[in-house]
C-alpha cells in the first residue's frame, strides 16, 4: 500500500500537509488555527526539547513560569511593541462569571509580564546579569495557519536577560543564537545565521538574530530568534540597577526563543516524496524491527527479534508484532514515518545470525553480521546524521541566485542574494511586487564590501550582501 | 539575621505566605490570582514532574498537546461538567482583530476537548486502549487564591484513557492514583488514598479516587485525583467502537491529574518556623557548601571545598562563595530554603580532613571524616527521607478524631473519623455548619463495616467510616 502523498514537485503545500497527516504527526483541531499534536509528532519535539533545555541550562540561565495571561496596558506600554502583535492577540474579557475591568491578553510572548517583575528583582549591579528562561505556550492568531509552522496556539521556550551593558547583552545574543544553530545541526539542518532587517526586526527590539533555514521548494522558515532590546522595555517598565559608581542605569535586555515549528523544518528538510525522514538523534523509533515468519518459525523469528532488541537497547528499538498487518504494510508505514533504519528479520536471518538492514535515507538495503551490532548500528546512525546534513547543505548552496536588480527575479527556486541600501522603503517595494522581504545578514558578508556597490532595488549606495526569500 | 517567618502556631496560612516569600519560591503577579514561579520553586516542580513523568511513562501512556481553547459549546454538552466548572472560566472573545462568532474557554481542563477528538480517532476495539497524557497549563478563576496550592493557572499534567469496559478503566483509575501516591511517597509524605463522596466527586464522572494529605495545621490538602468518567462523556462526543461482536459500545473512559499545588503540601506537610525542609529527592541544592575562611586560608578552604564538590558530583552540590555575605546569613538561608544538608569548610576541616555537617532536618550538628563521604551522605540523604516521612505520618495518625455525633465537631486539629450514611444533603449540611466536607473513604475502610451503625449527622444507616476535614 502506498500512502495517499501528493508528491513534492506537484504542490509543495499539499505534500506538507499530507506527510503531517500520514506520519500521524497532527491534526487540526476544532478551534481554527489551533492543532492537536499526536504522540509520534509530541516526542519529536520532547527530543528537541531536551537538547536545548540542556543547552540552555549549562549556560547557567535558570527556568521560571510566568502568568497565561497579560494586563492588556502592559502591552500598550511600548508602542512599537503593541504595533507589532496587535493583530495577533487572544483577549479574556470575561473571567469567574464577571466581565473583567481589566481586560487580559494571552500572552503573544512575555516582555511585558517579566520586565515589571525584573524592575523589582533588580536593584543593584549585583543583581545582575539575570537570565531566566520559560517553557511555555504563546498565542498569536494566525489568519493563514499551518501545522507548526502557524499555529495560533504554540510551544516554545522563551529567555530573558537583563545586563548591566551592552556589550554583556549583544555577547548572549549571539551565545544563544550559536546555541540554536546548534540544535539545528542536532537535526541535521544547516541554518544562515545572522541579523534581521530594520522592517523584520522584532517590534520593539534595538537588533534580532536569525537562523534562517532554506526548505526543499526554495522557501525560506525562520528558525529561532535572538533578539538585542537595548534599554526600550527597560525604559518602559523602569528596569533600572544601581551601579558600581552608585548612579542609576538602565539595564540592557535580551530575548531568545525557540518554538516547536524546528518540526516543520524538519519535515520540508529532509522529507521526500515517501514522508518524513528523521535524523536519528530525533527519532522517536530509531530501529523498527520488523520480523516476517509463518506459524512453523514464529517463535524462533520473535525471539531473535527480541534478542536484537535487548542488544540495541542503549537505541530507541521497537519490534513492530502487529499480527494483523502485512510486512509491506508495516515497511511502508516505516518509511511514511521517517523510522531511520528498518530491520527485516525472517528464517533466513535467524539461520545466517544475519540482519537484513533498509536505510530510510538513502534507500538502501544490506545485509549485516549480528555481531557487533551495537558498534555497526553507531556508525550508521552516524553516517544517517551526516548524509541528511550534508544533502541539505548541498542543497541550499546550490540554490542560491545572486542577482543585480530586483528585475532578476522570476520563479527561480530558493534564495536570492543581493548588495542592498538596507531601506525600509525598498523593502516594502519588494513585498509588495513579490511577496518576499529580506530574510538574514550572514554574519560572514556584514564583515564583507558588498559585491556591487549599488543596490539592487534603489541603485543606491548598497551596503551589504543580503539574503531574500519568500518564507513560511 | 533571622527571617521575617511567623510562626505556624501563631497564624499558620501567615506562615505559608511568608516562607513562599522568604524562601524565594514565587510571588504573587499583577495579574489577580495569577502566581510567578521563581527558580527555586520551579526546579522543584521539574524534579516532581520528572518523577511522575517517568512513572506515566511506564505504564505505557503517551505524551500528546491538545489546544489551549476550548469552544464553549463543549463544555455545554457535558451538564454536570458544565455546572462544576462554569463559575471559575475565562473566556477568549476577541481575536485576531474581531469579536469571536463562537466564544472560547481557556481550557480548566481537557476532558472537553479531548473527547471529541478520540470519537474520531477510535473506532474499533482494536484502537483501545487509548492512554494519553498533556503536561499543560489550565486556568480555574480564584475567588481566593493562595500560591501554588489556589492560583487560577496553574501547571499539571492530566491523563485521559479510553477503554472497552468498566473493569480496565476502573483498574486503571486505581493503578494511576497509586502513582501519584508513589510520588508523594518520593516527597516523603504520607497520603489516605480512597473514594470521593457524591458531592465531591469530578463533575461528569462516576466515581473520583483522591490521594489526600493532612498537613501541620490539621487541614487536608487534595493531593491529586484520578476518576473513573463511565460512560457519560462518551455518550456526550460520541465515543464509540465496534466490538469483537461487531455491535458499537460506548468507550469507558477515565482522567487523572496532578499538579503543582504538590509543592503546596510539600511546605505545609514538612516546613517549621526556619522554613522550609525539603526532602533529597526535590531538593534543587541537596547540599550546600559554606566555605568559612580569613584572607590567610582562603585559598586552601576554596580548593578543599571545591574537592567535595567534585566528590559529590552525583548529588545537587553548591558552593556558596559569595564574598559579600556573611557565613551566619549563609546558614540562615539554607535553613529557610530547606537545603537537607549543609557543609561548614573552615581551617578546621582542611586540618583534619573532615567535614562540618548540619542536617535541616534534625537540626543536629555532626562532624564526619572525609573518607567515603559519598556513602556517607547517601545514607543520610535515606535517613532524612525517612525521618521526614515518619515525622508526617506520626502527626497525620496522631490528629485523627474519632467522633459519633456532629455536635462532638469543636476547634480540635486534624481529620475526624465518623460513620457515615453517605447522603448529600447530610454533607451540604455539615459544609453550611463547619465549612468541612467529607474528604475520603479509605481503601480499608471501604472493605470494612462502619464502627458505628448510625451516620454521625442523620441518625440514619451508616454505610462506612470515612474522614473529614478543612481543606485547602
Amino acid at each position: 500500500m502506498k500512502r495517499d502523498i501528493t508528491p513534492q514537485n506537484k504542490n509543495f503545500a499539499k505534500w506538507y500537509q499530507d506527510v503531517v497527516r500520514e506520519a500521524d504527526l497532527a491534526e487540526a483541531s476544532e478551534v481554527r488555527g489551533c492543532g492537536i499534536v499526536k504522540p509520534y509528532g509530541y516526542k519529536i519535539w520532547e527530543l528537541i526539547k531536551e537538547e536545548i533545555a540542556k543547552k540552555i541550562e549549562q549556560t547557567g540561565a535558570q527556568n521560571v513560569y510566568f502568568p497565561l495571561f497579560i494586563p492588556i496596558e502592559n502591552l500598550e506600554a511600548e508602542k512599537e511593541h503593541v504595533q507589532g502583535f496587535s493583530p495577533e492577540l487572544a483577549v479574556v474579557t470575561h473571567a469567574g462569571g464577571e466581565d473583567l475591568e481589566n481586560k487580559l491578553v494571552v500572552r503573544p510572548t512575555s516582555e511585558t509580564s517579566m520586565y515589571k517583575t525584573y524592575a523589582k528583582w533588580i536593584q543593584s549591579y549585583r543583581d545582575l546579569p539575570l537570565r531566566l528562561n520559560q517553557w511555555n505556550n504563546v498565542v498569536r492568531w494566525e489568519k493563514r495557519p499551518r501545522p507548526f509552522l502557524r499555529w495560533s496556539e504554540f510551544l516554545w521556550q522563551e529567555g530573558h536577560s537583563a545586563f548591566t551593558n551592552k556589550e554583556d547583552a549583544v555577547k548572549e545574543v549571539w551565545q544563544m543564537l550559536d546555541i540554536y544553530e546548534q540544535v539545528y545541526m542536532f537535526l541535521a539542518i544547516p541554518v544562515f545565521k545572522g541579523k534581521k532587517s530594520e522592517m523584520e526586526k522584532f517590534a520593539g527590539g534595538d537588533m534580532t538574530t536569525v537562523v534562517e533555514i532554506m526548505v526543499k521548494d526554495g522557501k525560506a522558515i525562520q528558525g529561532a530568534t535572538s533578539h538585542y532590546l537595548g534599554t526600550n522595555f527597560a525604559k518602559v517598565f523602569n528596569v533600572k540597577y544601581l551601579g558600581e559608581d552608585e548612579k542609576e542605569h538602565y539595564a540592557h535586555q535580551t530575548s531568545w526563543g525557540f518554538a516547536w515549528r524546528a518540526i516543520g523544518a524538519l519535515i520540508m528538510v529532509h522529507g521526500d516524496d515517501n514522508g518524513l525522514k528523521l535524523p536519528p538523534n530525533v527519532a522517536p523509533i530509531q530501529v523498527e524491527i520488523i520480523p516476517i515468519y509463518k506459524n512453523n518459525n514464529k517463535t524462533s523469528v520473535l525471539e531473535y527479534a527480541n534478542k536484537i532488541k535487548e542488544e540495541l537497547k542503549d537505541f530507541r528499538v521497537h519490534i513492530d508484532s502487529r499480527e494483523e498487518l502485512s510486512p509491506g504494510y508495516k515497511f511502508n508505514e516505516c518509511e511514511v514515518k521517517g523510522i531511520p533504519i528498518r530491520f527485516e528479520i525472517g528464517e533466513k536471518e535467524v539461520t545466517e545470525n544475519s540482519i537484513t538492514i533498509f536505510r530510510r535515507d538513502t534507500g538502501e538495503k544490506v545485509k549485516v553480521a549480528k555481531d557487533n551490532l551495537k558498534n555497526t548500528i553507531s556508525e550508521m546512525f552516524a553516517n544517517i546524521h551526516e548524509n541528511l546534513f550534508s544533502e541539505a547543505k548541498d542543497f541550499a548552496q546550490k540554490h542560491i541566485t545572486r542577482i543585480e536588480s530586483i528585475d532578476e527575479i522570476k520563479n527561480q527556486v530558493g534564495f536570492f542574494e543581493a548588495s542592498w541600501c538596507e531601506s525600509i522603503e525598498s523593502e516594502k517595494l519588494l513585498k509588495e511586487r513579490f511577496s518576499m522581504v529580506s530574510r538574514v545578514l550572514t554574519k560572514e558578508s556584514e564583515s564583507k564590501e558588498p559585491k556591487n556597490k549599488k543596490c539592487f532595488i534603489t541603485g543606491k549606495n548598497a551596503k551589504h550582501d543580503w539574503l531574500f526569500a519568500k518564507s513560511y
